[in-house]
């Protein structure tokens, strides 16, 4: 199935305890889509500005991702500065220069309007809504959010949650948005909300699946180093989503097979900055760790 | 086989988001061999006062627990004042009276000196090899420890850590023993140390196994409401212990399926205050969440 994407191309600048990075390939459209073209063909929709760099633009094409939704206007790209310290559970935001992602109107293109799954990755709830308008007939909506739209733009989150058939939402956020400690109360409280099922994403700590009455928990990929956390959810949820759209399905099963699948994306995420890893592996490394995988959590 | 347990034996004030309890039966030894009396006949080595209600004591008899190497001298119990807030990750300590555990000289009865099997709950790292050195010659030996004595009594952990088979230990405890922030890093760093395989609990985000190369990773069981985790690892330790006493073996298939019963031991135990939720369950309660939790990772 078509998957469009729609969310940040960004230019980050990150340090951890492995290494310090200036203005490298980033943003959650980015990771998101990369983790997917291991699985299905995407497009992709979002800006950037003058400054974008054509080798970034290049890479992205080599992995057959669309980019004709991917505008460039006048202007300085997106840029995060951030850093991660001890257990890196959660990135120090030290600067956000949203430039020319703070004023995107994104127009769909006329040939991205019969995509069939639709990942709002993180952006403002607005500008996911703009999106989803332009969209015909999608047979699967998912989006992501963040702790600033939940905060300063919980009604139009709202809004969309009603038109939305999954959320994927780290646990700091789900706890904000709905004032439940506990994931399984956040979750059912969320499912209230619209959607049909949601993903909480805890980072090293795995990720949870509620649909209907059930229940699918799985832990992260255990790694002996993480090098960098940045983009771990977005490829989580590319990971899943690709999966997904080249299954052409999403019932509970494939579902819970697309969460272990967007687990192994992730873990090869943090194993380097930016998209370093991703540019070292291919299918038969990703089929060889959701094995790991199977085998880890055999009993 | 015979299993062997040595710890605390408290009397528990608790405060959590769901209520309060004033010196309610608590304690590692406690809630160690109330989850492992499901499973097999536990023998228990520790310490109460003179003011130790004869109810509890009953109560443990009732489950086949062998109280001879319970001791009651002058003075008063053990008590133990916390709380718990928010996601009760935690638990904040009010108040620690050693009182008799403090200054506690196990002697381990003639007749529980061929046990097979044993576990030394929490408490002072001096203690629990003087237990040790009073067993004959056990097939399994598993430890626990806690912040207290990382840090105080450090020496005298590593001495002890070379003599065990095996370690249980949260994972605060884990970054502390090891300073490492990675629980696989830590994890190896533990096996270095003497354990031929660790247990590192994660509270409500699971536990993780290492022994040789090899990692198992599991998640806690989801439950809607948490009235209590006092206990909660004491409890899951005496379920893993009780199955792989019962079993009779600790190859890495058993220690798998163990850590699941020590799991599904654990979610009933912080379903109420003190051993309240033991009470209410069986074996068959046991079987069918163990069930649901297979059928909750399966994909």
């Amino acid at each position: 199935m078509t998957l469009l994407a729609v969310g940040s191309v960004a230019l980050d600048s990150v340090e951890t305890p492995h290494g310090v990075v200036y203005e490298v390939l980033g943003g959650s459209a980015t990771y998101f889509s990369y983790a997917a073209s291991f699985f299905t063909h995407v497009r992709l929709v979002g800006v950037v500005g003058q400054d974008f760099p054509p080798e970034h633009r290049e890479l992205l094409e080599t992995r057959d991702i669309d980019l004709e939704g991917l505008e460039m206007v006048d202007g300085k790209t997106f840029r995060w500065r951030g850093s991660y310290e001890g257990a890196m559970n959660a990135a120090k935001t030290l600067e956000v220069q949203l430039n020319v992602f703070g004023e995107f109107e994104p127009n769909v293109p006329e040939r991205f309007r019969d995509s069939k799954f639709v990942f709002l990755a993180n952006a403002s709830p607005r500008l996911q809504k703009l999106v989803l308008e332009q969209v015909d007939k999608p047979e699967l909506v998912v989006c992501d959010t963040m702790n600033f739209y939940i905060e300063k733009e919980r009604d139009a989150l709202i809004e969309l949650l009603e038109l939305v058939d999954g959320l994927v939402i780290n646990d700091a956020e789900a706890v904000q948005l709905t004032g439940k400690h506990n994931f399984v109360a956040a979750g059912q409280e969320i499912l209230g909300l619209g959607p049909k099922f949601v993903v909480i994403k805890k980072g090293e700590h795995g990720s949870m699946l509620m649909n209907g009455g059930q229940v699918f928990c799985i832990p992260a990929f255990p790694l002996h180093t993480v090098v960098d956390p940045t983009g771990a959810g977005d490829s989580f949820a590319g990971g899943t989503m690709g999966y997904l759209a080249a299954e052409g399905r999403f019932d509970p099963e494939t579902l819970r097979r697309a969460l272990v699948f967007g687990t192994v994306l992730a873990s090869f995420n943090v194993e380097g900055f930016s998209l370093t890893k991703f540019e070292a592996i291919g299918r038969p490394e990703i089929e060889e760790r959701f094995e790991q995988f199977v085998e880890m959590m055999r009993f």
